[in-house]
């Protein structure tokens, strides 16, 4: 990521990418956008997943349910990336709604070194 | 803050001030709800400020303009906070709006050790 521009805009795509694995995509796919040694903790406050195996298995533990996913805002600034999305989860007759904030920081490569989302189960809604 | 749901009251508390002081406070009281050794950078990628003095003096640089300051979003989880946050300065016959993700790391005194703010120049609205 040669220049600040060209930065913001290969952020700017692959958290954009990340919202449409995490809808449609596979836990390799996912981990695809890691950094070997990359660290996930998700919720903040809970277990931190170091290495892209670990990460590989938080994901894959999501499992099979219906999810929908799309980016509500997004903020880029230096190497590192703030954005809120809403995830919409259907299992069964029951679907319900999270709003996470997530941080990424990006390596010298683009890909995520860090990833840090702020939810609780307060911030889950039913419909 | 000796158990969870108190803990997430006092964070939730201490950034909805942060808002109000955002908006209407001096620099001498926003610096009160920082630790003596805390850190700020705003916006991520810039000058880290490091200590009261540090955080004082860049808050007081924020100047006399008018402003207003609401929050939009706020997810805590575990001893950190991420929020959205609408801030609105009107500069003579100029107004603009800006629209921050910031993220708080608090201490076990309920103090601000930490904030980053998420934000460029490509973010701000010309009103």
């Amino acid at each position: 990521m040669p220049n600040a521009t060209d930065r913001v805009q290969a952020i700017t795509e692959t958290v954009n990418r990340y919202i449409e694995l995490i809808a449609t995509g596979s836990a390799d796919d996912i981990v695809e956008l890691y950094a070997d040694d990359a660290t996930v903790e998700d919720p903040v406050g809970g277990e931190v997943h170091i290495g892209r195996q670990a990460i590989r298995g938080f994901y894959a533990a999501v499992g099979d349910v219906q999810r929908e996913c799309e980016l509500v805002t997004l903020r880029v600034a230096g190497h590192e990336a703030a954005f809120q999305f809403r995830l919409t989860v259907t299992a069964g007759e029951h679907k319900m709604v999270i709003e996470p904030i997530d941080v990424m920081v990006f390596d010298g490569q683009g890909k995520v070194a860090a990833m840090k989302a702020y939810w609780s189960a307060d911030d889950v809604r039913q419909l």
